[in-house]
């Protein structure tokens, strides 16, 4: 349409120095995934393998041609796995890379490989496989780091520190049943990834461009060979579908918004102010001029995570708002926003884990902070309804009337004289006393799930017998 | 510290006319939720009855007492539910308001409710139950919609339409096929639906605030007569634990992404250009002047929704991003995101099944658009492997050859002479024009899940069959 | 294609009980906007009344005409206000509703007003003025809050408090110094506020459905009468075009990004831990059984808004991803994030304008915090580069092994002797001791923006003269 | 805690195969930055030059020492481009391994480059100086769009299209005015970016840690030497302050929205179906076997970037959240959300560009399709009020009847007689005839910003000039 176009040189001016090249140059840029996409590597030899054995299974490949692309794929593989492997990415992607040096090794044979196959239905196998992988290395991530939550528990189950809202002590709990809450988040988000994981483990190999072939494949057995519970249902639905992707990403944001949680709380306890927890030096920084300073680095870095992970959560799943079936190629952004979010999502669990492991809680400090502040203040009311038979509310009530009397006197509820806690209110015996100090509070917490070391030991135990 | 807060009348000043009323206004601005969260009302009344009985049962309550309570509390969830109720911005939530207006009812006994028990574990309860509807609703929604789709699979299993990749036509589907594969996209969120909903049926109800209670509950109890399969493991976990929620919100996020495909797909095929398929009048609007002219209103506003749904989850983690143990003001930011991006999921659920129960290919028009392209041109080079033992590669190469002849004849393929066909390739029978019309083509895919009548009506039978 | 559709009856069943009264009330739930923008009800008689008078200025209406147009707009507008308008949702959005009623006052002259205009240009115009009227108040709202803030800066330029990296004291700074930090931050944004506000300001009025009018219309009078500084250059543009909308909404996700940064610091300094600042009763709830006990409510629910706002920016973003020009329905899902957001914050603004104005620091907690942990240890290698020409990183070194020294007998830096401090380098002089204070430290920092209460004074005096 | 982390052995165990060397290498793998913030050492250089120059000039340094240091940094920075330089993990980022290589090269002199100066101000030094040079490169990016968009507008202003709503054709309008709105929306961008590279352009250079520093520096000839225009005014903001890396997010966020809107229009006018447009074959790819097909592959990765970018805004904006003052180690996350969306940016910026300038428009198919469908409706409806003074909702109507009945008749509204005209308004005379072809419509929408092709050449010659 203008003689911008007519040669390189004008285009160069044109594209800036930054694709200095024109168009070609900028086509392979936006175009190529080799760059990120050789990751698959292993996916699509094991793919490409089962795909050949069940060809000649079904005699449209002869058994010799099977064994030698069988062969010729172990051989690109470990050539790859060498780094001995020239890269191009003038072939664009992994798949055309592998079949390319394929074609160099064995000449015509390799050519009869893609039968009943298309780029589309290799793409989403290979991606699949490897997103299954993560999927288990999750669990087994989660796996690890519940069982040093649940060490950490078993340090403390009757160890007081202050249980929190709004931070801001509101009664006594122990250091093994706060360990044991993220016990649960993290089993929640470990029960996430195994449901997803059996929802997604169905095999789109040889759903071909978009609708199936008409060779007489066997799809049951590239499925079975591959690991896969069946084969999908819907050609169509097979190479569009990203759901296993975007579940992957949903389920890692929710379990990095948890690590978020605990990262919080470790940078908290780990100041000056507050000094609940000691880190190890293996996870934090040093100042090379303040020697005492230590800096919960890595805590800090997994509170970030969730961002990266929601981030990518957000991004794929505006790339596939609006896509008509079958196959379009904004779906290519897909692999690096869940690369990004697996490798962020392993290092997390992994370096929370060996935090969680080299914590150590300071005791003396958690006692002291969970019995400042009238923390027991809920015991006494409690106290006044199951032993006075005050309506709740009213029991709240002569409570506040108590607290204050000792606020206002700079003493704990429990330097209060019977004769103090019967002015306001006559029902109140000695008995009240044995639930004012802390160690009382939390041992009186004995419904199911609460705080008390009897019911924290149980499922301390529950925990260690369903990780073991 | 400034003389500028010693009255109201600076403050109105200092803060602008929106907020004249001064700082009291404003924290009960920021703070109330009675706004919206009224709409707990029968979960926070459902969750009180069923307290009151295990009060009742473990002796903690009289039985007088928790007959009072359950049938006051009926009372007030009719007032409610007939508009007579005078909800109080001052008591902030539904749950003081519920718990005043009862005191009002019934004097002394009302405190008595909320023995062992805390607003926290109170108002997870109440949104848990809310929740738990809001996925059997989606549910029932999504069953609703899949019914449609095989309904409409039904109406043409061999209706011949194009396959796109790229928008582009790159092979002959059938009608039956395209509409089973959002059966299948449906079933996969009906399938995250039932797991998030399993493992959300927790009870928290006696975490009271945070470290569960002295008084002998018997959560099990409560648990069971609310339907949930048990009461959560740790007290802590119990009140601060909004996973349910954002399970909802990237459950409802993915299915939305699958709404706005179909709805993509609608926009455009209803296109003067494409004229695929013809909405119903109930779906569109229509212009005074251009009476032919009929606007996809309610695709484009479903193709809209995932933006608000995913925005919504968003929220939400971020909400949840670094909250330090148990519970924090912040969370109260969960219930408005988790109810509009319920209306938003249910009422797009039901007009997409509206929309597609309504829907009307226009079969003509599809078998034209499928058999332009030389749409088949995949099937003749599937039939040189297949017939004349050419390696795929090779066969794709005549085939281009064969397209480019015709091209330039400006014919298709099947207008090709055998003589034109062995011109290119000497091999060629006239076995080949078997595969050359959109009939054969989509005839030929029968491997499992392909596009052919024969495999679709399997894919229908079966869900049929499923969704009975 | 189904008898499924054939009657109500059978659709009430299939959408089940949440939409019984089938597809048009489903319709009419998803299409209608009465709901949510009858907000615009001011912006739409203040377009509809320009408009007139510019139709009467150019001919195109009798003056006549045009005056009782304008003084029924008045009308209606004063209905509305007064709350004695009936809505009607059949008639789906502010725009027609209010012309309906103009219609029923005026009879035929009402049908004159839409004449070179339509509703995409109107919707348009109505949210664009909506929407500068926010940014005003944002803009006024960042200025009340940057005022308080400078106020607390003018209560503290020299009082000490520690300088936190990583949530550890690095260096001693002033309360004076951190306040005005935040104004800076607020500033950007309310600079963030002009710029976009004047980016926005174009008249949309005249584009018309989306190819401008034949009429000979003066676009130029109607974007002066409504405050704009022209009318936009190209009609498609102009109707197609939500940036505006946009950039309110990511400006207010950066600014709400940075309330949350004060929010979350206040919650911790407000923590038994910390006491580093008493937060008002107004901005705070108490408990009734603890009453020494202030949640930091407020705090908390602004730390929370920007995960609101970000969503709906997400949502907005999402929404118009992909949308061909000019209109499409999909951009009705615009007003509702903006509206929320905005909602959001204005209150956010004005909530924390009146946390900080209330807010009172707790000087001896902040000094002595300031001078634990040896914060002055950066000081004192300063000096030694200063005084006693050590490279930097050699006197990082020497600092290191004093501290180590004052650590091991549990002393401060300002403790140790001169021969000690001689012992790990003999160039120090006893002039050393000048910098080991806190109140030295910070009184040393005078290089431009520094924490020396010099600096800070200077700035509170620039922020001061720019505010008035 | 427990005997697991006894040794690396154990350790190994627990932290699985992916982190087989335990804690140390985990904590590398968190914390190290030079894997991506190599990109950063022209900046690096640039900064500690400028840095070492102030030095000298106000005396801290000697002369001498200050020009060794500036030539070693050369050194270092030609070593790094010459790809000679080894990069240590160990150092964990770009600005530790510069210094320790020109420690290397000096010796003590180097040791004196960090005086006066910390990591904190110096990192946000130099990603504020990476970052407006992204600025500027999306600028000139976008300076170099708007020019190819203008040639397209200059090719075709009288060209006639449809105009679409709802991708129902609406009116004609001219393919310039279709270019021209989009140099609108890319002239917003380029405005946004603006604003932002003059907000951001603030030297943090000299802010030390948090505090500023004791060195008598001089800020202002730092922030000169560096092209800022002033230096930042509160120490505390300048190494906590991140805006200007989320003001790019959001800005391209934008931007790249309106790429994908161009982009989804280029996907389906480049269908079989629309053919409104061919690609040029160096942005799009072909199919070995189907030589007519032309898949869109650069403008459907063009329109998947949104997610992209939007996906990296979000990242930042919570990793942000919350975060108190002033460095959080958190922060180390925003520079490859940057990177990766600067690089998108431009890339997408270069490839629209050389698409739009290869695009070459159908003319007699968009002329076709502009006249079918009525679409000079709207043009009889005005021409009744205009010249038969009917109000405009009855001339609605009356149009209305007449496209009834030419749909009836199968011929198009010029087809009707005068008579039929007549039939439904007896006011009609022949003067209409000359509102009913395409070219007399967008002639006639002469109101500034219509698609008149005297309009849009106006609006081509003032952007001509402008962009000159």
């Amino acid at each position: 349409m203008s003689d911008q176009n007519t040669g390189t040189k004008s285009s160069n001016a044109m594209w800036g120095g930054r694709f200095a090249d024109g168009p070609d140059a900028l086509m392979e840029a936006i175009n190529a995934s080799i760059g990120y996409d050789r990751r698959l590597a292993p996916q699509d030899v094991e793919g490409s393998r089962a795909h050949a054995a069940m060809l000649a299974a079904t005699g449209i490949l002869t058994d010799s041609d099977a064994e030698l692309i069988r062969e010729g794929l172990l051989t690109v593989l470990s050539e790859i796995e060498a780094g001995n492997f020239a890269f191009s990415t003038a072939l664009e992607d992994i798949h055309m890379n592998i079949e390319a040096r394929l074609k160099e090794l064995l000449g015509e044979p390799a050519g009869r490989l893609h039968t009943a196959r298309s780029r589309n239905d290799q793409v989403a196998t290979d991606f699949k496989l490897w997103t299954r992988d993560q999927f288990d290395a999750m669990d087994a991530g989660l796996t690890a780091l519940m069982k040093v939550f649940v060490a950490q528990a078993e340090a403390g189950p009757d160890m007081v520190m202050p249980g929190f809202t709004h931070l801001q002590t509101a009664q006594p709990v122990t250091w093994g049943h706060h360990m044991m809450a993220y016990v649960e988040m993290f089993a929640r988000d470990r029960s996430r990834v195994r449901d997803a994981r059996a929802r997604m483990n169905e095999s789109p190999l040889g759903a071909a461009a978009l609708a199936g072939t008409g060779f007489a494949i066997d799809r049951h057995m590239t499925a079975e060979t591959l690991g896969f519970d069946r084969p999908s249902a819907n050609s169509l639905d097979a190479v569009s579908d990203r759901d296993f992707a975007l579940e992957f990403l949903t389920t890692s944001s929710i379990c990095a918004m948890h690590l978020s949680r605990f990262a919080e709380e470790l940078v908290i306890w780990a100041s000056a102010q507050f000094r609940f927890v000691t880190l190890s030096d293996r996870f934090s920084t040093g100042s090379s001029i303040m020697p005492q300073k230590k800096n919960p680095d890595a805590a800090e870095l997994l509170r970030a995570k969730v961002g990266r992970i929601v981030g990518a959560t957000v991004a794929l799943l505006t790339v596939m708002k609006g896509l008509p079936l079958a196959y379009s190629k904004d779906m290519q952004e897909d692999k690096e926003q869940v690369f990004d979010a697996a490798d962020s999502m392993m290092l997390s669990l992994a370096a929370m884990t060996g935090m969680v492991a080299d914590l150590r809680p300071n005791a003396e400090v958690l006692r002291a902070a969970a019995a400042s502040g009238f923390s027991t203040a809920t015991d006494l009311a409690d106290w006044l309804v199951r032993e006075a038979n005050l309506p709740f509310r009213d029991a709240h009530h002569a409570t506040g009337a108590l607290v204050k009397m000792a606020e206002d006197r700079g003493c704990d509820l429990a330097d209060l004289t019977l004769e103090d806690m019967q002015s306001v209110n006559p029902s109140i015996t000695s008995g009240v006393f044995d639930v004012l100090t802390v160690e009382a509070s939390v041992a009186s917490r004995i419904s199911y799930g609460g705080t008390s070391p009897e019911r924290v030991r149980e499922q301390i135990a529950r925990w260690k017998e369903a990780l073991a």
